[in-house]
């Protein structure tokens, strides 16, 4: 009898074990948290709703934006994104792809392109693309939010052949 | 019998399925992989063996160096690498920090700064500054080596007041 109910017990734990692990559906999960930063590109490419845009991001998300210190944290995430549709002519737009999980699919990567445009001081459209990395975080209510945020320039365009 | 043989089965895998969890000590591993990458960044100062250096990445890592092409693969990097080492005055440091690891220890994060210095045409010293993201795996063979590597420059140096 005893040991019998061990065994329930036992078993119920291996079934809570099994169901941690197998949980996690690769194929779904690259699904969600592609169509996650689709929501977030589309979010600030429409660039009206800061609380909305900075809620992509993890409450201690480090973003690192070339030649501009790096921000740090919720609060000032806010005022960057601030700052930065406040900048006339500003727009920003990103797509990711290559999704890549870490084994319990609680932490992944995406890699991306990214344009911003803004309007310079002669009236002119100014273009700048980047190469991005994020880093993101599953987080305990179940959503996926980027913890790290870092891009970069891409290659001078290639000059007309001699 | 059989039910006593179950329970022998059961527990066997409740002890792997635990230990298996249970693996993942963080302050350990945070030791173990700055450790790592400082043994890396040493292998890359020094600036000679190149199959070490290229080792520290995984088979199919991506490195984004700002201002020029992604480098994929283990080939790849080999000759970027090499190149890298054979511009005139070539070095490279690098300095790690703040560790983040998914749940299941296996996959993981560090930020970090470097400086890579050349000669430049006029016989001048040129030092390029960066901040670095870079992304690990702990591998099947119980080693961590950097999947994503990517870094873009800090802010211009702040002019004098005037």
């Amino acid at each position: 009898m005893k040991s019998s109910r061990l065994l329930v017990s036992l078993a119920a734990f291996v079934i809570f074990c099994g169901c941690s692990t197998v949980r996690f559906d690769p194929a779904a999960e690259r699904e969600r948290l592609l169509r996650r930063d689709a929501e977030w590109a589309a979010a600030a490419a429409e660039g009206k709703d800061v609380s909305k845009i900075v809620s992509y991001w993890t409450d201690d998300a480090v973003v690192v934006p070339p030649g501009q210190p790096i921000v740090e944290g919720k609060a000032a995430l806010r005022t960057f994104v601030d700052a930065s549709l406040k900048m006339p002519g500003f727009s920003i737009r990103w797509k990711s792809e290559k999704p890549a999980f870490s084994p319990d699919g609680k932490m992944a990567t995406l890699q991306g392109s990214n344009e911003m445009t803004m309007t310079g001081p002669d009236g002119k459209t100014i273009s700048l693309k980047g190469r991005s990395v994020t880093v993101w975080r599953l987080e305990p209510d179940g959503q996926w939010r980027c913890a790290i945020d870092i891009w970069n320039d891409p290659p001078p365009a290639t000059p007309a052949a001699k």
